[in-house]
C-alpha cells in the first residue's frame, strides 16, 4: 500500500476548515465505523481512504478505491478525534435534492442550532425515527463540521440536510407547521395525523421571531421539575417520538 | 475587592482533577448563570467566588461570601470553558442522602454512562421531568467532572446522584425494574402506573449483563429508520416522557 503523501495529509488538515470544505466541496469522515458506513451508503462519493495497520479496512479488499497507508502517529496529528479509530476518508459533498416526499409525515426543521454535537445528535435522532429530510436555517452550524459528522454516527448518509431561507421556505410549504416552544399546547395531548413540519429552535434563543410568525401550532413538552429548558437534541427526540405516533 | 491569590488559582486548577476533587470534597462551577444557581440553591456549600469586572456578580451584594476579583485573562487560564462567563466558584461536595421518596414514580438509574456531556444532559433531563434521584453504577463518569457540571445547566443542585453497587442496589429495591434495550416491549405500548426504576445503559455497551439479570421488563423505543442506536440522553428523554405519563 502506498504511504499517504505530505500533500494528502495537508489537504485533510485544511478540510477541517469550513471555508476550505466549501471551496473543495469535500469533507472528512473518521474512524473505521464511519468509513465503513460511507463505503456501504455512498461509495461513489469516496475520494480517498487512509488507514493504519490496525484498521479493519487494512486487510479488506478495497479494489477501485484510492487507499493509502498512514501511521497511527500521523493519523493522530491530522485527526480531530481524541482516540482516532484507525482510518479517515475524504468524501465529495453529499447530494441534497430536497425533493419532498408527501408520504413522509414529518420534515424536521432546525432554526439556528449552534452546537455541532447537538446537530449531529439531532440528525441521528431523525434517522432513528425514519425522517429523511432536515431543513436548516442558514445560521445553523455547518453540516460538514467534524463534530456534526462524528456525532451523527453515520446518519448523515441517510438524512439529507438542506440549508434554506427559513421564513420563505415555511411560507411556501403546504404542511402543517408545528414549533416547539417553552409555552404552547401540551405535545402529549395534540393529535397530528397529517403531513407536518416540526421546528426546533436554537439552544440559547429558541425559535426566531420571523419563523415563529409562520407557525400554525406551538407545542411544549410539559415540565414537571426545575430545569429551565431541555437540551435541543433531547427535545427533538421527545417531540419526534410523540409526533411519529398515529394517535387514535 | 481582594484579587485572587496565586494559591487560590492553583487550587482551582487542581480541582479539575478527579483525584483532587475526591481528596478535598470540593468542586468547581463556572459562569455567572451556574454561580447564581449555586447562590440560590446551595449557598451554604459555596467556599469562594471569583469574578471579573464584567461579571453580573461583580456589583452584586455578596455579603458573607468570600468573593475575589480575577482578570479576564487569569480566568481564561484557569477555566475549562472556551468562553468563560466571567465567574467561577469553589463549592463543597453536595449532599446525597438517597432517602427514597415512595411518592416519586421514577428513580433514574445510569449503568456506566461514560460521556460527561451525556451524563450532564441526563441530569438536566431528569430535572425537567421532576425526578430528584439518579442512582449510578460505580463505573459511571464522575458527577463533579467539569463537563457534567456545565452540561447539567444547574440541575446538579436539584437532582441528587448516588453511586452504588448497582446489581446489589437493584436486588434490594422493591420497585418495578425497567430497562431500555434495543430489543424489548414497545415503550409506547406498556402501561406503568406503579413506582419504578428506569435503567439507561452506557453509550457503547448498553446495560451490563449483571444489571440485565435484575430487570423485570425490557422496553425499547421503536426504530423506524436506519440509525443503529439513539444517543443515551435522547433515549433517556423519550423514556422519561413516556413513563412520566399516567396512561389510561
Amino acid at each position: 500500500m502506498i504511504y499517504a503523501s505530505k500533500n494528502i495529509l495537508q489537504t485533510i488538515q485544511k478540510l477541517k476548515m469550513n471555508k476550505f470544505r466549501k471551496l473543495e466541496n469535500q469533507f472528512i469522515v473518521e474512524g473505521d465505523k464511519l468509513v465503513q458506513e460511507a463505503l456501504s451508503c455512498v461509495p461513489g462519493k469516496i475520494k480517498k481512504i487512509l488507514c493504519t495497520e490496525k484498521s479493519e479496512l487494512y486487510s479488506t479488499d478495497l479494489h477501485g478505491f484510492a487507499v493509502f497507508e498512514i501511521s497511527e502517529s500521523d493519523l493522530m496529528k491530522i485527526s480531530s478525534q481524541q482516540s482516532p479509530q484507525h482510518s479517515i476518508a475524504v468524501l465529495d459533498g453529499l447530494d441534497c435534492s430536497l425533493i419532498e416526499n408527501p408520504s413522509e409525515k414529518i420534515i424536521l426543521v432546525c432554526d439556528g442550532i449552534q452546537d455541532p454535537g447537538n446537530f449531529g445528535t439531532i440528525i441521528r435522532t431523525a434517522d432513528w425515527f425514519g425522517i429523511s429530510t432536515i431543513v436548516a436555517s442558514k445560521n445553523t452550524v455547518d453540516f460538514y463540521n467534524q463534530k456534526v459528522i462524528q456525532s451523527s454516527m453515520g446518519s448523515i448518509f441517510r438524512v439529507q440536510v438542506k440549508y434554506v431561507d427559513l421564513p420563505e421556505w415555511l411560507e411556501n410549504s403546504t404542511r402543517l407547521k408545528i414549533g416547539t416552544l417553552l409555552e404552547g399546547k401540551d405535545i402529549f395531548a395534540v393529535q397530528i395525523n397529517e403531513p407536518c413540519v416540526l421546528v426546533i429552535g436554537s439552544e440559547g434563543q429558541g425559535i426566531s421571531s420571523s419563523v415563529k410568525d409562520k407557525l400554525d401550532i406551538a407545542v411544549t413538552i410539559p415540565r414537571m421539575g426545575g430545569a429551565e429548558s431541555l437540551n435541543a437534541s433531547v427535545a427533538t427526540g421527545i417531540a419526534l417520538s410523540e409526533l411519529s405516533k398515529v394517535k387514535k
